[in-house]
């Protein structure tokens, strides 16, 4: 086991990040005491200690909702949980979402662990304390900000992973390679491409490490999300999520990001921000990953479209703001007219 | 209008408490700009202004709930409301609570003012950010921590409460007065008791300066309850809330934590950490307001009396700690065993 990183959090506190195998979980789960909740979908289920205190959901983004959390507060209740007891959810992004949503509105805030077992969520989900849930058809509409005191990855999960799963997670992992202060994670695609694509521990490892580093280097400096330096972090996130909400969630939330990254791109292409050159290599890298890039809007789904982008949490005074790239690391949000949404989408 | 204090938050915002007449009422209203939903309870309606996007609920602790605040939630993603809008709250403790509750996981926190209808919203409600719902039969076991931006106190509201209604708060502002690091406030409702009990308005407000004042001492020092001194703001609760959970909330608030105050008193004299004259003179403070100080817990009843206790939020380790005074300003946290709370009920 090794500890990759202790985030410091507002008051005092912080997130510890740990990587470990498999074997050493169970040692690591008993340091948590007796009062304990384990929450994973069935996917996930086969990762929980023997006879402990949990409960498992239904996989799927559409278990994503109050119900769930009301079933984990109720089981938390029924269990006798107090404040100091501790929530450890063990899953992909939406159970670790929920869990993290259910264990902050216990008793006004209880302890949480995080244990990811996909791509996405190691390198998405367990850091910056977003929680929620989906709601009114718009993602992760209700939540807090609540991070978890641990964070405990396990990589040999993700070979578990289908294909488009495992895909799913790259779309973040590529979107933190744009959004990193210098190139190394970049280059790190480049070179480790095959290794990352077979899931050679070694190169997963690295790359989670290497992503995580440039997550921690947004929310460290903007932990609520109000200064607008943490909002990058929704690159191809604005575009991603109505493309996900308009396919009824059948493209996935990497998918929708990565094809959301092309379409920021080319929007900051069109009005003079991000050099061509730098846009072009980027999309390159998107694609070598696999990714369909191109699949369009039609323009009768167009108003549908646009009212999903006007669902977007990152509005200020009525307007929706699109996160552009001027280059490596140099994020610009910006509010975007209806014909350069329309541009970008051709 | 006079701003009464400005209570500092961690991360440099702060809570602005004013006090203004009912006619300064709708431009401060308008201060908020135009992305605001104001919520009410039936009894509060009357308050809001005319042609405003609003929500009424019913009154009632039954209907403290997350298909009341679901109601809240959907109407503001109804009205297309973003992190910066405004949820204004006007009502008693159940709809502030609630509807600051929703504004804390509306897209993950959006603004939230408070305007107090009632004396006991007006002195607790109010300050400190505890937001929340009624789960599992237990007060507020579900909710989270989410200051308000500001806090509207009109104290013309209080004058058409209920006799039981506003003795509901003196329940309240007399624990302040125990609470207090000196005796101004005992003091104050000794010498201004005739004027409170008729609401005289300076009287009213006086009392009101006074009781924030005392609360403000605890929160700052402890704003997520997390030291050990703000729990000391729970004296009389833990009695006092298994009293109303016993009876099925026909006892309310107030009377239940004048009632505690009264056990958790006899229990701290019973210890020899209470000095006898002074639990006299207190509970003779709580009489003097006409509180039933006397309904006493039969024997039959009291598994299920210790049943509630054993829900109490401020357990750690797995005992619920209850809160006695050692003298004026002098709160200890212990636990209590179970003979002991027996005597103190006698």
């Amino acid at each position: 086991m090794e500890k990759l990183f202790s985030v410091p959090l507002k008051g005092g506190i912080s997130t510890d990040v740990y990587s470990l195998s498999l074997s050493e979980l169970p040692a690591k789960f008993s340091d948590y005491g007796r009062s304990v909740l384990f929450v994973a979908d069935s996917n996930s289920a086969c990762y929980l200690p023997p006879s402990c205190e949990s409960l498992v959901l239904p996989p799927g983004e559409s278990e994503k909702r109050w119900e769930s959390v009301d079933r984990i507060l109720s089981r938390a209740a029924g269990a006798g949980m107090a404040r100091d007891s501790v929530f450890i959810a063990v899953g992909g992004g939406v159970i670790l979402d929920m869990t993290a949503f259910a264990a902050s509105v216990y008793m006004r805030g209880a302890r949480v662990v995080l244990v990811p077992t996909t791509l996405l969520s190691s390198v998405d989900a367990t850091l910056g304390g977003k929680t929620g849930i989906d709601y009114a058809g718009a993602k992760n509409f209700v939540g807090t900000f609540y991070p978890a005191e641990d964070v405990l990855i396990a990589s040999e999960t993700l070979s578990t992973l289908s294909e488009r799963e495992f895909r799913c997670g790259l779309g973040e992992v590529v979107k933190h390679a744009f959004l990193s202060q210098d190139r190394t994670l970049h280059d790190f695609l480049l070179s480790e491409r095959e290794a990352v694509l077979r899931r050679d521990k070694a190169a997963l490892d690295e790359m989670i490490r290497l992503s995580l580093e440039v997550k921690i280097w947004y929310i460290t400096r903007d932990p609520e999300e109000k200064k607008g330096i943490r909002s990058a972090l929704n690159f191809g996130h604005t575009f991603g999520h109505a493309l996900e909400s308009c396919s009824s969630y059948s493209v996935s939330h990497g998918e929708g990001v990565a094809w959301g990254m092309v379409r920021a791109f080319r929007a900051g292409v069109n009005l003079g921000i991000t050099p061509s050159e730098y846009a072009d290599e980027c999309i390159g890298l998107i694609r070598s990953f696999g990714f369909d890039t191109e699949s369009s809007i039609k323009d009768e789904e167009f108003p549908v479209f646009c009212e999903a982008i006007a669902k977007d949490k990152k509005k200020k005074s009525g307007s929706v703001r699109f996160v552009l790239l001027e280059g490596q690391g140099r994020p610009v949000l910006m509010p975007l007219a209806e014909d350069e949404i329309k541009k970008a989408l051709r």
